[in-house]
Parts: C-alpha cells; sequence; structure tokens
C-alpha cells in the first residue's frame, strides 16, 4: 500500500490550444473584439494598495450588477471563476443521485469529465442525425439533466419551447442549461427561472462579454438552488474572484451599447461567412452562437485542419464519434476572415 | 422524492469578517503594508485588449518564476486561486483512503470542512497543552496528514526536525504542511521536498506578499504529486488563474527587497507588541507568523473583542474550545498597532 493508491486517478479535459505569437487563432470561442473600454478604466482605476485586503467573498457588487441587468433578486444569482468554476460546482451540488444524470452524446466535453470527476453516473444521448435534441428523450428517470444551449460544438439552438418541456418533465431533477453562447442566439432560459425552482441557467463573460482573460461566470437560479451552490463554494474557497475579475465583471456589464455592437457585428460577420463558406462546398450547421460547425463535401475536416495550421490558422477539429468530419470555426473580424478565406480557397478549391 | 434530496449537504467555512468602511482590521491576517510597486506596474501595463483572450491554462510565467526563486523544477510547482483553491485540490486528490487522515485539533478551521465536503475521514489530533504538536501522534496508521506550520490560529512553529520527524515516520501517506505564515517564520520544509516523494508543501501570495485581493497560491513538491493535482485542476476548470493574477504574482516574487523590507518589519512590530501586550497582562503565545494569538489573565476574550469591535476595531475570536479565552491579532502598522493599545488599555486597563 503506497501513497500512490489513494491519489485520484482522472482524465482531465483538454482546452484548446493557446498558441503564442502571431496567428489567426479562431478555435476557442473568443471575442474578436477587445472588452469594453469601461473594463480597461476599471483595471486601471484599481487602487493597488487594497490588493493587500481579501476581496468581498460574496462579489457582493458583481452579484448586485447581474442581478439588476437580468431583474432577479440577489439571491438568485452566484458567481464563479468562469462558467466552468460554476459548471463544475453545480455537478458537485446538484449531481447525487444514483441514477445517471443525462446529457447529449455531442455537446461540451467538459460534461465527462465533471462526471467522472465527481463519480457521477451518466448516460449521454444521441442527437438526432441533424444535431438537434429530442425533447423526449429526456423524460424519463434521471439524477439530473444538463444541456447546452446553443450546444456546442454544433451551435445549434433549441427553441425555448422545448427547452421548457425538458425542464417541466423533471420537477424531481435539477435541470442545468449551459448558455454559454445564448447571447448570439435568440431565446434564454432565464424568463423561466421564476416559474421553475429546479431551474439553473450558467453564463459567461468570456464570450460575448469578451473577457476570457478575466475568468467571470454565473449562474441565475431560484434562491434555493443559490444557496446550495453557495454553500458548497464556500466550503471550498471563501474567495474564489480577485478583485480585478468582480471590478472588470461589472464595469462590462454597464455599457450594453459596446454589447449590442460587438454581438451584432459577430452575428452579421456569422452569417456572411456561412454564405461565403457554402459557396465554397461546405456544409454549415445553423449556428446561434460566435462559430460555426461545418464539414466540406469532398475534404475531409482534419486534412482542412492542419493544413490552416500550417498557415498559422488555428480552427478546432474534435477527433470523436460524429463530429470528426468537422471543423469548429470561431467568427473572428473581417481581416481574420479573409485571411481564413483566403486560405480555405487554396485548401479546397479546385 | 424530490430534487432536493440530491443536493449535497454541507456547512461551510465562515471567513472572518471583511467590513467595509474606515476601521482597523486586524482580523484575517492581510499585510498593513501594500503589495510591491511591481505589482501595480504590472497590473498597469495590462494590455486590455488581451483579456478577450483567455489567460495560459498552465499560468507558465508565473509556475516559472517560482521554480526560478525556489531552485526547484516547473514540474514541482502547481499554483491556484490561493492557497485555499490549491488546499482543497490537494485534499480532493491525495485523501482517498479508508483510513482517517490527521490533523490538530486547534488549526485551521477549513481542513474539517474540507474533510465533510469530499467524504474523507478524519481524526483530530489534539495539541499539547502548550499548543505544541507531539510528533509521535502522527506515527501510527492513516489516510494523509496535514497540518499548517506554522500553526493557525496559535502562531506555533513545529521545528523542522520535527517536521521531517513526522513526513519520515509516513512514507504511505501523502504529508502536507501548509506554510501560510513560513516567511515570517524560521525554517521552511521546502528544503525537504526533493527528499520525500510524499511531501507537498503549499504556500500563499495572501500574506507576507500582500496580495490576498489577487489569489495566489502555489503547491510545491515531487513532480509526481504535482502531475496527479494538475490532473484534478484540469478535471475542474481550465482557466483557474486569470491574466491579472498571473501577472501580478511575477511582479510581487520581482521584488525581494521589498518583501525583505515589509517582512522584518511585521516581525518587529509583532516582537514590539508582544513585549507591550504582556506588560498589560496579556500571555502571548511565541508567534512565527504576522499575528499573535493572546489571552488576558483577567479580561475574558470574548469581552475585549466586542469592545474592540465597538471601537471599530477588528480581531478575530473563536468560540470553539481550548481556544475561546484566545483572540488572534494581525500585525498592523504601527499606527494600527498604537491605536489598537490605547484602546486595550482603555478595555483591560485599571
Amino acid at each position: 500500500m503506497s501513497y500512490e493508491d489513494n491519489i485520484k486517478k482522472v482524465t482531465p479535459y483538454v482546452p484548446g490550444e493557446q498558441p503564442a505569437g502571431d496567428v489567426i487563432k479562431l478555435n476557442t470561442n473568443e471575442s474578436p473584439f477587445p472588452p469594453s473600454m469601461h473594463v480597461a478604466m476599471a483595471i486601471a482605476s484599481i487602487d493597488y494598495d487594497s490588493l493587500r485586503l481579501y476581496p468581498d467573498p460574496d462579489a457582493t457588487v458583481l452579484v448586485q450588477a447581474i442581478a439588476d441587468y437580468y431583474k432577479v433578486d440577489e439571491e438568485q444569482v452566484f458567481v464563479g471563476v468562469g462558467s466552468d468554476d460554476v459548471l463544475a460546482m453545480a455537478f458537485q451540488t446538484f449531481f447525487n443521485s444514483d441514477k445517471p444524470i443525462l446529457f447529449p452524446d455531442t455537446t461540451y466535453s467538459f460534461y465527462k469529465v465533471w462526471a467522472a470527476l465527481y463519480d457521477i453516473p451518466y448516460e449521454e444521448i444521441p442527437l438526432k442525425d441533424d444535431f438537434t435534441i429530442d425533447t423526449l428523450d429526456y423524460q424519463k428517470e434521471n439524477g439530473g439533466v444538463i444541456f447546452a444551449n446553443p450546444n456546442a460544438p454544433t451551435g445549434v439552438e433549441l427553441p425555448l419551447n422545448e427547452v421548457e418541456e425538458i425542464i417541466k418533465a423533471n420537477p424531481d431533477s435539477v435541470v442545468i442549461v449551459d448558455e454559454a453562447y445564448i447571447d448570439f442566439g435568440n431565446a434564454s432560459a432565464l424568463s423561466l427561472v421564476d416559474k421553475y425552482e429546479n431551474l439553473l441557467v450558467v453564463r459567461t463573460f468570456s464570450k460575448s462579454r469578451a473577457l476570457a482573460g478575466m475568468r467571470v461566470g454565473y449562474a441565475i437560479g431560484s434562491a434555493k438552488l443559490i444557496k446550495a451552490l453557495k454553500d458548497v463554494k464556500f466550503s471550498t474557497n471563501s474567495y474564489t474572484l480577485n478583485l480585478a475579475a468582480i471590478r472588470a465583471g461589472v464595469a462590462a456589464l454597464g455599457d450594453d451599447e459596446y454589447f449590442d455592437t460587438i454581438v451584432s457585428q459577430i452575428k452579421d460577420t456569422r452569417e456572411d461567412t456561412r454564405r461565403k463558406l457554402e459557396q465554397m462546398g461546405f456544409e454549415c450547421l445553423k449556428s446561434s452562437t460566435n462559430f460555426l460547425f461545418v464539414k466540406h463535401g469532398d475534404v475531409p475536416a482534419k486534412d482542412i485542419f492542419e493544413k490552416l495550421r500550417e498557415k498559422d490558422i488555428y480552427v478546432r477539429y474534435f477527433d470523436l464519434p460524429r463530429i470528426d468530419e468537422y471543423l469548429r470555426i470561431t467568427i473572428g473580424n473581417n481581416e481574420q476572415m479573409n485571411s481564413l478565406m483566403l486560405a480555405l480557397e487554396e485548401i479546397v478549391g479546385n
């Protein structure tokens, strides 16, 4: 018996590459635009003397700002170090049944990793052939439900009435809707949090708020769910969000005009890119996100991925069943998209 | 059966108060001095555009800086969101035996909370009457060992040869030495990490580096232990340290002169304060930290605590067996200590 026998064995999630240097980075769904200038000002105005003190463990100003923005009570808001922190804690807090939790077979691959980490039984429910969810699949006994809406890496959004169908069918389970990309889509489940006590909606500042570098995520749900999340958070680490993250989050939320501008721009570029890709022989799933999930009629995705990489253009390729013929391409700015198009024309062109 | 039956029930740790406004805050062992000016410059020079990108998930520059500073390999360094994040992950990673882990009955109260959170059996070993550790108590079968050195809230340091005795006696357990306060003490167990593969030393930037507000902690140990910690970290949240925290940590580590100055100043003030308190009828444990653990011969600790609070002076009182007659007083700057002395003279004086 050695100490090594008692070490937790896990297979970690592998994040997208973070290449350094002058590359075109379309592989981790970051924003091509900087965060709001309000964020720059908030960080520049930090009194560095105050860094000697612990941050507010409740991140009260950020919780208040989120509550005000979405017109919910402060008791309905939980904040964490990016939505991954929030989701990991939600798995740990809510998924303690002997029955399997349910999630789609093609989705954010961290769900499986968290289930393994916390010894949660799970069942992967196949998406339909068109990568949409069949809501009937989620109406059986389970220990919890989680799905991303819009889904990743497909970009496909489930209409709100179908989201509600799943929540309604599972009053005895916590249903987590992971809305990392919803600002680029249509209808958020936030409108349902006051109606269903078992609903938790998880969001992030990393995508539409262009703040991946500061690590700010949050959840909105019933006061009961939020209280339970806070108990686990305060059993893990009292002070998770540092002062800079708290200030940056508040600042980003305070600049709606800029937010609307960059989100619209990304959506416009997405649709423009989709049309061009289709002309080049790509098939594109309908996207409600800041990325496109595409496959080419003739050239294998893996080849395209590798040839783009040689040209210092990074997109995401998943060597996984069902999706190994697809590429996930983050929507960048016009210049990045033009470079991508030129490169793709060379790779798939005649 | 309701969803509530599957919610994790825990009793969270209660951090020290974070009162706002113009108070004298000697209750959470923060530094009375600001962090290094290098930190201010590092934060001011963050290119806010870069915040749209995810931070380096490995926090490579910070890991390198710590490795260089302590002359260990990069593979021996793990970083997290304060030492609480590192410790929580270490509990989760290393303490998976059916046998109880061992820690002192009077120590950092988060140990019990983490044990409960991760369902780890534990045994609290009574400290001796003088609040020192009896190393023989840690030479029995166990699932792991953790102790703070110097200990909190007592401030008492175990000599390095006795620390080594415990590590040596437990080759089949991971032994965690929590050195949050060691920079104010004498001998770190870091000198032993190359000798004992089962040793993990955990440290923080929150105390001696005056950086509580940025949340930076780290662990140093054998490459095997660090690899296991990283696997759990990358199964929880890919990006824990934000860009500001990474930069601030590197900057703080690069200003040794300032570090030496503020640590010496705090140690001098500590000894000066101790002498004055003893003259006032307080009994003070010998401290190797940035706080004093004291009790008065006549006036109950709780009364002193409450009367100080009325004067807007916050110290820490623990209503716990064995230590409910003590106060933990953080060492502040000269002005804060003078105000404390005047207040105490009024409270305990004749």
